[in-house]
């Protein structure tokens, strides 16, 4: 997670929202690392966990990550959660949770779905608290830019 | 959808389940054509939703699509769901229901989600009966495949 948080911190020199992520294998070790890219490339599906998922699966060759464990600095939303599921990724782990958007606990758990055919092990609020820090200094300041703009 | 149906087709010829779409943006008419590529590419999150909302941003260069139009032949998943609230996308029109993962009527209503800080109109069942059945085709010719292995 202190790697995930690393790269999330690259994410606000591009005005993005700092999130962080890596994909880790049990034999390879780190197999993706990629931080939120949306306003730096313009691009809605850029968050760090599709960018991930996305570097995982080409390293490895196969879209299926059933053996490997993702680790975020934010709970995922519908989409990343929806791609994790897809991606059959098999431990989730996130630190701080998203009241507004998160759907693996806050507004849905897509991880746990019975419904769905695959269900990720989840593990939330592991370094939370650094986290959400890096989140609320980020938010505070372009609250304070854009009041001095 | 005509044109949707159309890029589904190309899926079937990678092995891909015959999913297709496009975006329609009212100055620029058709800004994407996408179809399914995961087992093309090995990407999990390479559904024909995400593949055109990746293209129609690269082509307006901006990722909020609030003046665009998505026709997909098979209900969105929770990923692709999700991924059409991030890109703001005005109106999704699909064709047939997916009862085991779709996420805009079938497990969930990720697009009319009023929790969420955006949500798409939704028109269901638009040319529905070829869509379903160009999936039963694909379903039914992989069964058959697996059978005579």
């Amino acid at each position: 997670m202190l790697l995930a948080l690393d790269a999330a911190e690259k994410a606000e020199l591009n005005g993005d929202v700092p999130v962080g992520c890596v994909v880790i294998h049990p034999e390879h070790g780190l197999v993706a690392s990629a931080f939120n890219r949306r306003e730096a490339v313009q691009d809605p599906t850029a968050h760090a966990e599709v960018l991930a998922l996305r570097e995982a699966s080409a390293r490895l060759g196969r879209w299926r990550l059933s053996d490997c464990t993702l680790y975020v600095t934010l709970e995922p939303c519908f989409m990343c959660a929806g791609a994790l599921v897809n991606a059959r990724v098999k431990r989730v782990v996130y630190a701080a949770s998203d009241s507004k958007a998160g759907a693996c606990e806050s507004l849905a758990n897509v991880l746990s779905d019975a419904r769905l055919n695959h269900r990720c092990e989840v593990s939330r609020g592991i370094l939370e608290e650094p986290a959400r820090l890096q989140l609320q200094s980020f938010f505070r300041a372009k609250r304070k830019k854009r009041i001095q703009e």
